[in-house]
């Protein structure tokens, strides 16, 4: 229990003093923020809350999104509030095609020159930024970066301290080259957090919302750690599930049960 | 017009002699079928047919499914299906995962010895198998073969006569590898059979019927289109768009519209 790291996003609509009970009674030491929960929270009083209840934040989720216009300064404020949260990592999903283009490879490109932009504010302020591949069925409208592969490549110009990655197995169980990208993000010192949930199938509309609990799907959890593990990774394992099945649970039973599949099935 | 050939599964449920004489006054000279509106017509009559009508049978969708009891004598079927109508290329589209396995490692082995076990049948009835990778979002329960690059790694061992590929816009589209996998495919004269849909979003739930005719969606493909020819394939261009609101509109009307996108943004 020692790595687990409770995912804000699993427990959808838990009121954060709540939450933080909940995680402090159950013994757990993490939790990963969003940043909109946060702010609604009072960014400071999150911190403050945190801080009262034993919890580490081990990762804010998230910024990105270069295609929007004011993303520097959005991003900016990302970080500014991951340093008050005292989070290290901050999440980075990349966001999709500019409205009406086709041109995938200048929306890469853009994503890679705006990551240069905010290295230095990341530097200055102890945060490091964490790269997200989102799976490819997100590439048109979330996530132009679809491969670990293409977030390391997208983060090697810079220092392993101001820019990571982040190895979610929802996104990347799929891809036969995730092993070997495993490893190497272990030799450049690049992993900077670990999301487990499980795949499953069908897929609901908008296919945002299907994810699974550990256990409930078909991906290979436990190899994922282990190679997260194996390419010297010790930090946290969080465990973000967006289903909006569970979300209509109570958030201590959602807790409950993603701890004991977290043993079971990852840990 | 001479390269264009109309996927059956765009205007699914138009019967088959009206396709037929459809295409033949629209300029059209090829299709693409689909075993289960053939096999209803009757193989030897939907050969019959075609050759009445002018048309080449530029492709037979589809066969694998090698995690299925009974996949070795259902993919012979197809071959002598394929070789009755004078295709000269069967699709195969490998199937998922096993029920309740989560060996992927072991399911993508399974799919290599599988098509090594056709390959002689193959062979000696004149027909082409075309491995087809399948969007990832499609990993588990249709298809582990999630790039051309393992399509074409699956396909190495045997001589290209016997293996190819296909290369699929809608599945393929978001992968920066893709330009010189093509250009590999190519050199090793793998390329057995280019496929055109577009990728829109929201996916609908299931993902399967979310494909969007030419022009609809964010995928270059004149950019596919040119990169195949630069490779060397001079064969047939399919367009193979599943939509549930397209399939409600007339046949007539579909193909017309399919022709006209096709000559504006792919051709």
């Amino acid at each position: 229990m020692k790595r687990f790291s409770f995912n804000q996003a699993t427990a959808k609509g838990w009121p954060l003093p709540e939450l933080a009970a909940g995680c402090a009674e159950e013994g757990v030491t993490g939790v990963g923020l969003w940043r909109e929960d946060v702010q609604e929270y009072g960014v400071h009083a999150a911190a403050a809350l945190m801080r009262d209840s034993g919890l580490a934040v081990t990762s804010l989720c998230r910024s990105g999104f270069f295609q929007q216009p004011g993303w520097l300064e959005e991003n900016k404020r990302a970080i500014d509030e991951a340093a008050i949260l005292g989070a290290p990592v901050l999440v980075l999903v990349s966001g999709g095609l500019p409205p009406g283009s086709r041109d995938i490879d200048a929306a890469r490109a853009h994503v890679g020159a705006a990551i240069g932009r905010l290295v230095p504010y990341a530097l200055a302020n102890g945060v490091q930024l964490a790269i997200e591949a989102l799976h490819p069925m997100f590439c048109s409208d979330r996530c132009v970066v679809s491969t670990l592969k293409q977030a390391l490549d997208l983060a090697a110009p810079y220092p392993p301290e101001a820019v990571g990655v982040v190895v979610d197995t929802y996104h990347l169980w799929w891809d036969d080259d995730v092993w070997a990208q495993i490893a190497r993000a272990g030799r450049e010192r690049r992993i900077a957090c670990f999301q487990a949930a499980d795949w499953v199938t069908p897929l609901p509309a908008g296919v945002l919302l299907g994810r699974g609990l550990p256990g409930t799907g078909c991906v290979e959890l436990r190899r994922f750690r282990e190679a997260v593990d194996a390419a010297g990774y010790a930090g946290p394992v969080e465990v973000e599930v967006f289903n909006e099945e569970l979300w209509a649970r109570p958030g201590r039973e959602i807790l409950a049960e993603t701890i004991g599949r977290y043993r079971t099935h990852v840990a």
